[in-house]
């Protein structure tokens, strides 16, 4: 092929990429107005409109014509070096769309068609705990879920086509061991934690101003490098970030009166969507400019919300201020008492109010309870006991109802079961093994944090990992930075002497 | 053909339909977001995801099975009563497929891509008050203005198809001697004001609370009956209306604190999105569900902006209201001296600031300069002049900088040159022919306003107007309403009235 003739098919690679990026960043658009600012009366012509925009996008990157193109540029990039851009996108577009075209356009459609009836069916039925009324559509749904693996007959295990989704790199027989020890190691310290007394409770009957909140929450992202000429921050429900190009990355939070968790969540999406505004903007419009998997983006989600955000050096920086912006609600307590209290450890039953040390528990009953209905080993109609027997097992809580069980989170619901949860404990325990390497480049990192300032740390996760958008896959990256795989010890250690110290554990 | 083969084929003209409208409507949803929460960084990428969606949209409407299917059902509609929605649909799809059909893609794109660069040379030239800037994209414009025309050898004259783009059914043959009798009256009218004293000015260093004035105008249109389940309203920096879908039509507003323009033009789009909320549903996602013209559109917004909004009966009902929204701001003004003085007319330069008696001037002018300069008659390096010398004629003021003339618009910089004004003038005049037609079937209307009710003429408006969406031209709106044709008289007695009532002359 001469320079002339793989100029041409990368021309028209791009833009017929960027034409699908349009579409599903249009869809995307539709998805945040619908969370945000939407009027009841919109939302039937809504999904039809999003199922469209997705329906086109999907055509057009399953299209033979992609395929052909990427055929065209390969001998050319074999020759180049895996880091190259070129060799990147080619790699990174053939993955996707070799995985895409498995799944026929039919099933596709019938699988969108069904979701959207299940997730209404949900929604309706969660209020009136009404397990019973979102049986048939599980059903149906895991049924969908073990066709669509169907199509990946080469894969090891039957959750992996789902894995490789988000997680791209990672499989049951990776994940599997991480979280076995990962389970026992987080149930002994919760254990240890929970033989002590319990630290102070931050509601205890204050009321935190929403208004003074929100413009903490947005300063304090500011700081960590959150540029808001690329983004911007609006009320809903379920607190996301969303990317409708590199120069436009917003998130959303919610804010309530009797607890302070809606700075949190401002920091933890800010994560998100700094990842998202510092890729190379050469990579706009292609597959390479998302982030590199559903583990890596929760690793910087987590990293600004925890590591960060509820450090003592951040907060012996930001607590007078943050003081002052809640009246007089926090007179009475002193910084040590309020890092113990937004530290707080209580085994719940509801994940996304779950703390540090639970949380991994409860995503690990997910990841396995996934497994074992796709390998069939258990049925929709025994999934409620299985949910309720394992929250008695790990966390020592049992549902009373289905609310607060297995109807909890929306996942299962409107999506596939298979693949949906595993990175958010993975990131965890990438965030600290990626913050590790920062701190081993950079030891001035924790000062610079009391200072009120992170330079140094933001710019360390854009040359390192933002500006690469999904070039690497997650197990590349962790390579790339710590020179290994992936390692429980930093996370491990983080725990524990975080919470060593303020449960004065020993 | 079997009834069948004709259900088949509505039934995938209409499938095709809803996927362009779904297209369109995400477009629209994009170019909200744009006028008002999208930050600066998303400028970019969102051009051209505008730009994607729009296209693919154009190219499916022009796809020649719709002109196929269209000839599929003509023969069974061609037996149906013309007042059938099926005859109705096939109508006017026939008529936009037809136009729009014309139009090469080449042409559509090269145009496309020209007028974006022409709006961001405005944006730039504008503050600048460089006309030389933008001379060159608007000499482009006009050339690609005469060739669309070109491609509508039929047409009478070369305006026209512009016309027909906005305001089907009117020509120029059939505008210029409205609007010559029109100038005529009008500037009789704004002579004789003008020898009178003028009446008080509302801003006169007063300080209007903006969320105060917020709230009224969302009250007041709540009142009219603008279903906010069914839309919402934004900050933006030139207000508009937009329709997602019939369940989901927005306003947009701008407020002053030295003046009280927000509250007026709140009620104007809500009288463009009355019209889109009260379209029969069952026309969702076909062309018959925009409304009939510009005109008619122009109509309903003027109607509740004017005719209801600044009389006098409305204002005996909100007035104690409306000064306590304001505070202490207008406890020196009596009702009858507010009503005179958000009636105050005063020529000026800049349009949307025009008041009732002066508007149509400015609007004409428009008009007058489109036709020359399309006939051929004017060049753009003498619309500078020519435009002066008309505001001179007509207003009696002349612009000393293009920043307040030529340049104040931004029509001509983002769109064609002709059709883009005629609808701003006639909508005043089918206003009062509208609002005649409905006092004749309800005369107790004025008292229902002085009660702050607004049900019996939303109902008239909804039964005669909003239902029928685009099913009849605005010349058989007219006939259907009025049983005639365009008429002046309603409108010059509407003015003559009011005026001669507030500046009391003869």
């Amino acid at each position: 092929m001469t320079n002339t003739q793989y100029d041409a098919a990368r021309s028209e690679l791009l833009a017929r990429l960027r034409e699908i990026d349009d579409l599903s960043a249009a869809a995307d658009i539709l998805h945040w107005d619908q969370a945000t600012y939407m009027p009841p009366g919109g939302a039937a012509a809504r999904a039809r409109q999003s199922a469209t925009l997705r329906t086109l996008a999907h055509n057009k990157f399953t299209d033979p014509v992609i395929g052909r193109l990427l055929d065209a540029m390969q001998p050319t990039v074999d020759s180049m070096p895996y880091d190259s851009d070129d060799a990147a996108l080619v790699r990174v577009t053939r993955r996707d769309y070799d995985h895409a075209t498995r799944i026929p356009t039919q099933f596709m459609s019938d699988f969108t068609a069904h979701i959207s009836d299940s997730f209404v069916a949900w929604a309706a039925a969660r209020p009136k705990n009404d397990f019973k009324a979102v049986t048939p559509f599980l059903t149906k749904t895991l049924d969908f879920s073990r066709r669509y693996s169907s199509y990946f007959p080469d894969a090891e295990h039957v959750a992996d086509p789902h894995i490789a989704r988000s997680d791209y790199s990672m499989t049951v027989a990776t994940i599997r061991p991480i979280f076995s020890e990962l389970r026992t190691w987080l149930s002994d310290l919760a254990a240890k934690i929970g033989q002590r007394p319990q630290v102070p409770d931050i509601t205890n009957g204050r009321v935190f101003d929403p208004t003074a909140q929100w413009q903490f929450g947005e300063e304090v992202v500011r700081r960590f490098g959150y540029d808001f000429d690329r983004g911007r921050q609006d009320k809903t429900h379920h607190p996301f970030a969303t990317k409708f190009s590199i120069g436009d990355v917003r998130i959303t939070t919610r804010v309530f009166t009797d607890t302070i968790s809606g700075i949190f969540s401002t920091m933890h999406e800010s994560g998100h969507a700094m990842y998202e505004q510092g890729v190379d903007p050469s990579y706009e419009a292609t597959p390479l400019a998302d982030g590199a998997s559903s583990a890596v983006h929760e690793s910087q989600s987590r990293l600004w919300e925890n590591i960060v955000g509820r450090s003592l050096p951040f907060w012996r920086h930001f607590y007078p201020e943050f003081q002052r912006h809640m009246g007089d609600q926090l007179d009475d307590l002193a910084l040590r008492d309020f890092y113990r209290a937004i530290n707080r450890v209580q085994p719940s039953l509801i994940r996304v109010d779950a703390d540090e040390v639970t949380y991994g528990l409860h995503v690990i009953i997910r990841f396995e309870l996934e497994c074992d209905l796709l390998e069939g080993k258990l049925r929709i109609s025994e999934l409620p006991d299985a949910w309720n027997a394992k929250y008695a097992e790990f966390l020592g809580v049992r549902p009373k109802d289905y609310r607060n069980g297995v109807m909890q989170d929306v996942h299962w619901y409107a999506d596939y079961i298979g693949g949906m949860f595993q990175g958010y404990a993975l990131g965890n325990v990438l965030g600290s093994q990626f913050y590790g390497a920062a701190l081993q480049a950079h030891p001035e990192i924790p000062a610079e944090i009391e200072a009120g300032r992170f330079d140094i740390l933001h710019n360390w996760l854009q040359t390192n990992i933002y500006r690469h958008g999904c070039k690497y896959t997650t197990l590349e990256l962790v390579e790339r930075l710590t020179g290994g795989p992936i390692r429980l010890e930093p996370y491990k250690e983080y725990l524990q002497t975080k919470y060593a110290d303020i449960y004065g554990i020993r």
